[in-house]
C-alpha cells in the first residue's frame, strides 16, 4: 500500500496515574511534574495525569490537582484523569481537566471488586457524572474505558454480548466515547479484531482508545490488531509501568517507547520523538528509585540507520 | 470471521540450533536429548537439532550427528540441521537429517562476516549443496534461510530489492524453500506484510518460514503480520534462547511460549500443548544453569478459565 499521507495515531500516556497507581512508593509532586514535562517534550499530546480518588485509598494520588494544575500550563496537551464517580468527577472538573476517563467493568466479579458497584449501578454513576460535566463543564470530554473486556482474573471468561452492551449503556448515558481495556492481558489479535469490529458496529465513532497489556507478551500484537480495524487511540505506559492492583496477576502496562517505535518505523506518526521520549526515562526513574521499568526498545536501541520519518509507507 | 476447519500453523522449534549457538556453555549431549524429548512431548513436529560446522569454531554443537541420531528416533519429527557449507551438507546427510537450512544473507556485510563468502559465492554453495542431496540423499528438503532480510546492523538498510533478488536466486539454484528472518530485530509488521508479499509474487508457495527476533519487543506483531499475508511456518526458540553471535546487538528469537499461546488463543492450531510446553523449560533450565531465559506467558501463566483448543474463530 502507497498512502501519500501516511497514518497517524495517537498514544495516550497513562503512566502518571495507571502506572504511579500500581506501585508502592510515592513520586514526590515535583518528581511527578519532571516526568510530565519530559513525556511532553518527547510529544506526547494526551497524558493521563491523575486520578481523583480518595487520598486514603490512593495516597500516590493525593496531589492530584496540584499535577493537573501544571500540566495545564503545557500548550495543546491534553489533560486527562481518572475519576471513578461523582466526587471524584467534581474534583477533577474543578482542577480544570480537559477529559475525563471513567472505568466501567464489563465482568460483574471485576466491577465489584474495582468501584465496588454492579455494572448497572456504575451505569448510573456515569450517568450522573455526564449530568454533572454538562452542567459546570460542558467542553470536557468523557471516556468510559471499558476493564476487563478481553477477559477477567477473577470470573474468567468476558462474554461478547456483555462488552457490546456495556458500550451501548455507557454511550446512551451521555459519554463520547467508550474504550476497550485489556485488563488482564488475556488478549488475543482475533478477539480484539472481532471485538473492536462488533463495537465499532454498534457505536460508530465513539469507539474508542485501545487499552493493552503486555502480560504474556501480546501487548503489540494486539495494538496492531486494533490498528488494522481501525482503532486510532492507544493507551501505554513508559516504561511498561503499571497495571491493575483489582485484578491479581495482571500486570504490565504497553511500554511506551516499544509502542511508538512500533507504528514509527511501520510510518505510522505517532508525534512523538523517539530518542527523547527515552530520554523521559531519567526523571521517572529518579523519581522512583528502585522500581523495575520495562522496554525492549530502549534496551535495543534505535537500529542502525533509523531514521525517525524516513519510514517507506 | 467463522471457518469451519480452524486454520493450522507449525512452530519450528530452532532453540537446540540457534539457541545453543549463541550462548557460551556448552550443554552435555544428554541433557539436550531430555530437552529435545521434552519439546517432542509438547508437541513440536519440526525441531532444527543442530549446525554442522567445524567443531574448533561452535563447541556447542560438536555432537551433531549424536544428537540427529537420537531425534530420528521420535516418530513424525522433521529432524533439520544447519549447514553453512558443502562440508556441513555432506555431515548433516550421512547423519540421517530430513531438511536442510542454510544461511543466505540478504546484506553483503552480513554475508561476509558469517560464512565469509560474498552473496553469489553463498548461491553458488547453496547450488553444489543442492547437487549433493539430488545425489546422495534426495528426499531430503533444503530451506534457505534469508538472514538480514529486514536490515543489518553493519550495513544498516537491506533493499527490498536485494531479498526479492536473492530469493529468486537460491530458488533457481533448486532449494526447496525461501524463508526471511529478521536477525537483527529490525522489522516492522508493515515492513514483514510488504516484503511476504513481494517474495511470494516472486517465488510463489516456495516461500519460506518467517523468522522474527524480539529485540525491540515487536516479535509476535511481527509474526501476526506475516500470518496475516499467509505465511504458516513460525521460526521460535523455548525461552527466547539465542540470536546471532555475528549480528552485534541482535539478540532475542521469538519465545515458542508466547507464540503457540498467541496462536492457539486465536485459534489457530499449532499441535502443541502449552502446559507441556511450559514444562519444557525445566529440561532447558536443568542443561543450561544459570543461563537466563524469557517468555511473558510462563511467568504469567495461562489465564483464568482457558481451555486449549476452546478459542472461538
Amino acid at each position: 500500500m502507497k498512502h501519500s499521507l501516511p497514518d497517524a495515531v495517537l498514544i495516550s500516556e497513562v503512566g502518571p496515574r495507571d502506572g504511579l497507581q500500581s506501585v508502592k512508593t510515592i513520586m514526590a509532586t515535583g518528581d511527578k511534574l519532571k516526568w510530565i514535562d519530559a513525556l511532553y517534550a518527547a510529544g506526547l499530546r494526551e497524558i493521563e495525569v491523575a486520578s481523583f480518588v480518595p487520598a486514603a485509598l490512593l495516597p500516590q494520588m493525593a496531589d492530584a490537582a496540584a499535577v493537573v494544575k501544571h500540566a495545564l500550563t503545557l500548550p495543546g496537551l491534553t489533560v486527562m484523569a481518572l475519576v471513578p464517580n461523582v466526587r471524584g468527577a467534581q474534583a477533577a472538573l474543578q482542577a480544570g481537566v480537559h477529559k475525563l476517563t471513567i472505568p466501567v467493568s464489563a465482568s460483574e466479579a471485576h466491577s465489584l471488586a474495582n468501584v465496588r458497584k454492579t455494572r448497572e449501578q456504575m451505569v448510573a454513576e456515569v450517568r450522573s457524572i455526564v449530568a454533572l460535566r454538562n452542567e459546570v463543564a460542558s467542553a470536557v470530554r468523557i471516556e468510559a474505558g471499558m476493564s476487563t473486556a478481553f477477559g477477567c482474573t477473577i470470573q474468567g471468561e468476558v462474554r461478547e454480548d456483555d462488552v457490546v452492551w456495556l458500550a451501548e449503556q455507557v454511550i446512551a448515558a451521555g459519554v463520547d466515547e467508550s474504550g476497550l481495556s485489556d485488563t488482564t492481558g488475556m488478549a488475543n489479535p482475533a478477539q480484539v479484531r472481532r471485538l473492536f469490529n462488533r463495537v465499532r458496529a454498534a457505536i460508530g465513532e465513539r469507539t474508542g482508545a485501545a487499552h493493552m497489556h503486555n502480560t504474556r507478551g501480546l501487548g503489540l500484537a494486539n495494538c496492531l490488531a486494533a490498528y488494522d480495524v481501525g482503532v486510532r487511540t492507544f493507551d501505554a505506559s513508559l516504561g511498561g509501568l503499571g497495571g491493575c492492583p483489582y485484578a491479581p496477576g495482571a500486570s504490565g502496562n504497553v511500554v511506551t517507547e516499544d509502542l511508538a517505535f512500533m507504528f514509527e518505523a511501520m510510518g505510522v506518526r505517532t508525534g512523538i520523538d523517539l530518542e527523547k521520549l527515552i530520554a523521559a526515562r531519567a526523571p521517572l526513574m529518579a523519581g522512583l528509585p528502585g522500581e523495575p521499568i520495562y522496554g525492549m526498545t530502549p534496551e535495543a536501541g534505535l537500529p542502525k540507520g533509523y531514521v525517525q520519518g524516513a519510514a517507506h509507507v
